[in-house]
């Protein structure tokens, strides 16, 4: 079955999302389902020349805005891109989502369309580079809230997506903290920790701000709040060193050359820490599958978005996941 | 009077600490009391030729380890060089401590000997790097849980320090979250928000990660748990870019010569990100005035410190908080 893709969400108009969806279908033959404005999205079909390809058109006469509140979006647009996508899923004629528009909307009817794993508080997670391996940080910003308990289960799913992903067997967990003791931490993740020695997973302990590029842990659990914090000074440090950088620089010919190669590794190192660049951010703990995507997500991280949704559909991510948890069960205390 | 330097504090010895105070009495003339062995910190200050300055030697028989725990340092230590500082000052016979020792002893024997400011929570603050002028963190470690009410005090205490030290009147206070909107941010933040924005500070919103270095915000307000986490992780990624930059130009002359540039310029940037490196971090909101820095400060680091503890002093920081603080008791509901 295919991808139903959100052909209206996003910053930078349909064009991109087709073009993506195009290179998707070209490259890996994926099936795709652009849902939205029919006319908008096939004239770029059209132009684009996609015609011939596995990519069929939904409408959908709605479009939630950037900015709008979840809530309100769910309440007012039931014809909505994004409602009409899951839909899709929901009623066995698409397998995932990818979708660039109102992230917060796009969780909401994610969660509420396709619905959750029992007991389970949905996360969205990043791949990000490291001096070594990748590291997986979760939760990136879907619960701002949260228990112990949930970080407990943001490590299972974690640990499940990474060693599926990654082919790694048994990655490392981390907890976020500001101290390697256990006795470091605030009463939330003081508690996590308890949980995460006591349960089966490969947990090696806190890990500290400083220690999160050297890529010695694979997977890193924190709250939400801590996590799209993180991820943002990451993107936004990144910034900062390269115009001070340029400062330093001028009048000097050779520092110039010097400045110019820096600037470009920053570039490759910044667009591998904004996750849309290298295929969305999956929602893990639904029903499903589900990508969340930067609002100026370019065509390349549209497509790759899109290869992701369909290989984690066929290995069948989303019940791993409710095995992984339900085999842990009693740890979990899962209602 | 002088101020009381914790001498045995610090993972480098006793050495660097003398040095740093030998460079503060001789440049800018501060009184200083060194904490500790008596012997030892006699040799260094013979050995460095710092006997004709106005340095003191009070005698400590006992030091806080690194990772000993605060409550058992203090109840166990009673004569532990951190102790006996705060003593001193509590005494009459010191205006202020520097410490590179053990920050949790060091915050917990300040907050015990010298006392809080009435009904607030003290906190560490660390200015940082931007585009612009110099970003306050407020707090980075001593409060790991918080309720929105100690960051409305975290917000006045950093307003009050940072127009008295950067001389900018009315700073732009910023708290810390993800996203613009007051919609955004755990349940601690969104209660802060509107706290700081019904307070007569210079309130301009909520400031996200990525915006952190921009420098538009003078004083970013944080709970001790998410500003050390963001402290150590502008610290790590410096460093984790740099090791990146270093295998992408392995095997070019003119790559390399641009990468040497580039890092001399990421270590300035470093050092500035390292709060050590310019004077340690201040505790607001004690009775007094304590500045802590880190373990493996330099002695120029030690120097600033003392210099930074000497002015904070006679700016009379401490009353000037407590004034601030009094003047709002209403909107603080001040015990």
């Amino acid at each position: 079955m295919p991808i139903a893709v959100d052909g209206m969400g996003g910053d930078l108009g349909p064009g991109i999302l087709v073009e993506g969806a195009i290179h998707a279908a070209r490259e890996k033959g994926v099936e795709i389902i652009l849902v939205g404005h029919e006319e908008r999205l096939g004239d770029q079909l059209e132009r684009q020349g996609g015609r011939d390809l596995p990519i069929s058109i939904h409408p959908a006469s709605q479009v939630v805005e950037m900015h709008e509140s979840p809530a309100e979006a769910m309440r007012k647009k039931k014809d909505s891109s994004i409602q009409v996508s899951f839909n899709l899923v929901k009623n066995g004629l698409a397998d995932g989502v990818v979708s660039c528009g109102n992230s917060g909307a796009t969780l909401a009817t994610a969660m509420f369309t396709l619905g959750r794993i029992k007991g389970v508080r949905p996360a969205i997670c990043t791949l990000m580079p490291t001096l070594k391996d990748p590291m997986l940080l979760i939760d990136v910003g879907a619960n701002v809230d949260c228990k112990p308990l949930h970080l407990l289960q943001f490590g299972i799913m974690g640990s499940v997506y990474y060693s599926e992903s990654q082919r790694i067997n048994r990655p490392a967990v981390g907890l976020m903290s500001i101290g390697e003791e256990n006795s470091k931490g605030n009463q939330q993740v003081k508690k996590a920790f308890d949980l995460l020695s006591s349960s089966d997973l490969n947990f090696v302990g806190n890990v500290e701000g400083r220690d999160l590029f050297r890529g010695d842990v694979n997977v890193i659990v924190c709250d939400g709040f801590v996590g799209n914090i993180c991820l943002k000074l990451s993107e936004g440090l990144g910034e900062a060193v390269l115009s001070m950088l340029r400062t330093e620089v001028r009048g000097s010919v050779l520092a110039t050359i010097g400045y110019n190669l820096a600037r470009s590794a920053f570039r490759r190192f910044r667009k591998r820490v904004d996750y849309a660049e290298y295929g969305g951010a999956p929602l893990l703990g639904i029903n499903g599958v589900a990508l969340i995507c930067h609002g100026s997500s370019t065509p390349k991280a549209v497509k790759n978005a899109i290869i992701s949704a369909r290989s984690l559909v066929d290995i069948d991510l989303a019940s791993k996941l409710a095995d992984s948890l339900s085999r842990r069960q009693d740890l979990l205390r899962l209602v």
